[in-house]
């Protein structure tokens, strides 16, 4: 690998303070924050040393307990932003301040010849996002999204599943992330900072599976909860049609006390559930379509064959879901080979560009109750 | 109670043969068939009690087979549907012929003078819904829709749970009904006939939503699904806006080796969870929203304090379902107290005729990719 790339991070909240943590101690290991002081290092062989190619210089916020927090840790504080873009021995820059500041933050710091790794959503618009695209044509400066969930392992399984047609052709994926806490604090819950969960949560779900799924969106209909948040959305549900005919549902929600499963798929020759973030789930696969003995089961007032579970027959075959080892520092790897130039950037601007703009097309269609076809 | 009603019943498939026994029986318990020999009684106090007021006068299927088994449970057969409607001991006819008969059928018996219970869907199109009603009307005999599924018992747990806000103010609600065998056999794959699933489900699930909201359906987004035949609909998923907020996600399928919850209910101080057809389940209530002291949990790649479960904690309150006693024979009930002149159609024509609407509107807006302003 070529240089090691040493990096300052603007913002220390929850997730500038991972950052910082994360680099600081070499595991890249994010889930440090300001309120948490131990993580141990990631599990597996597979994630690359991070010390090897990344190294932090600094960090800075304008709130000075969190400055404080990072000098407690360790950390390097630079004097301001302006001080951190000054730096010569800097070659890159974290931004991991809230979302309205992103866009004036990356400009600065490309024109200062920085890289730039950004925080998603990377930009509160489409609009945004092409000003700073052109920025970085023109410096020749890499601008990096850090939408990093498609490393994640309950993603990984649902693409191998996918992909390798492990319950036949997929027909239909849902994915749902819940909770029960609202819009996490402060400036999240505030519309012109970029709040609300699709630009939180979405941003993240609909990245992964329009990567997943390669054909363009046919069409789209989104609907906006505002239960606990009268300005912000604080869940969304999305139906995404494919040209490939599959469907995607997309749902958030933060007043929802009880849990459905994290992702289901739906194929022609079986299905397969992930319960939750322990990756408790199952794959079921059909053995025999035309096996159809069973006896009805009772359905309210009615019996039911159609819907009787397949429990104990021998028509389908259980199994456990594929697990996976990979490196979890893949996108801090991939960020400093591509600004050393040894790799393409695997998040694509044009990539973050799209996705900007479905979500777009999701407030759209919330707010007009119409469907949107979308790439059609 | 007034006059004791003799109903014949045209069509001795899979419902036909259910309420043949049922009624001989004396049980009412539709879940008879003629797979099936033996159906225990009714559990519960509450159902009334059917040979008071109904009794069988007879059968008649075009499939000798169906009328041998008829003879050979002790009921009596008539030679056609024509002698069956020209009996004068008869009063009324219960049709449970495939859908695309019902109209003919339903208005041949009303001009000859009796009342009809017919099985759902009671019509194909709202076109012939509006020609049978005004049948019934010009004749002054009751044609009742046999909509029975707002008597079932986890639909009740629902509706208790929204009307007396249980749980707070109810936003959305979720209903599923899943399978892996497909369109149920014969008929109910052709289209002609009437067949999908949309027609066979569809009409109950949307029956009882449309009725515990009270309010106009404002917008209606619907996508059918074809895997396991081209020509008929094996499932759905229906997006429903009501003109109070609330969302309701419908869905059918058949294709579906794993199950979701049966209905997952979302109201702002808590939220219930029917896991299946045993009703096993839970309600959790919000004690207190400002508790929202928890550790984070481990999110894939990130550490998530939003979507952290409150399992343990004391800020919330976990119930078990409300469960009910109640009048299974409801609907039978209700029918021959209409046809003596004692009582309102709970399941009315109109009832009948907005699910017809509504489940064109669904057709249409799968057809089109557009969500349907249907009511607003």
């Amino acid at each position: 690998m070529g240089k090691k790339l040493r990096i300052g991070i603007i913002g220390v909240g929850g997730m500038g303070s991972g950052h910082a943590m994360g680099i600081h101690s070499g595991t890249g290991n994010t889930i440090w924050s300001t309120q948490i002081d131990y993580v141990p290092p990631f599990p597996g062989e597979m994630t690359s040393n991070l010390p090897d190619y990344l190294e932090l210089a600094g960090v800075y916020d304008i709130n000075p307990a969190r400055n404080e927090w990072a000098i407690n840790h360790g950390i390097s504080v630079f004097e301001n932003y302006d001080a951190m873009l000054a730096d010569p021995t800097v070659d890159a820059i974290l931004i991991a301040t809230p979302n309205h500041l992103h866009k004036d933050m990356a400009i600065s710091a490309m024109r200062a010849g920085k890289h730039v790794l950004c925080e998603k959503p990377v930009m509160i618009s489409s609009a945004d996002m092409l000003d700073v695209m052109a920025v970085s044509k023109e410096t020749g400066k890499v601008f990096y999204p850090r939408q990093n969930r498609e490393w994640d392992e309950d993603y990984l399984i649902v693409k191998k599943i996918y992909d390798e047609k492990l319950i036949g052709n997929v027909f239909n994926i849902k994915c749902r992330i819940m909770g029960s806490r609202g819009i996490p604090g402060d400036w999240r819950g505030v519309k012109e900072y970029g709040g609300g969960m699709m630009l939180d949560w979405g941003v993240h779900i609909i990245d992964r599976i329009v990567k997943m799924i390669p054909e363009k969106i046919t069409n789209l209909f989104c609907h906006f909860t505002y239960i606990t948040n009268p300005e912000c959305d604080d869940g969304f549900q999305l139906h995404l049609t494919f040209a490939n005919g599959v469907t995607v549902n997309l749902e958030v929600g933060t007043c929802h006390f009880v849990n459905e499963p994290l992702w289901c798929v739906y194929g022609d020759k079986g299905s397969a559930m992930i319960n939750n973030w322990n990756l408790d789930g199952k794959l079921v696969r059909l053995i025999s379509w035309d096996d159809k003995d069973t006896m009805p089961i009772l359905a309210g007032a009615g019996l039911t064959k159609t819907m009787a579970p397949r429990d104990g027959g021998e028509s389908v075959e259980e199994f456990e879901l594929p697990r996976f080892d990979f490196d979890r520092n893949a996108l801090y790897r991939n960020f400093v080979e591509t600004c050393n130039g040894e790799a393409e950037q695997i998040v694509s601007q044009e990539h973050a560009l799209r996705v900007l703009r479905i979500m777009e097309a999701c407030f759209e269609s919330s707010e007009t109750g119409k469907a949107i076809a979308f790439e059609a």
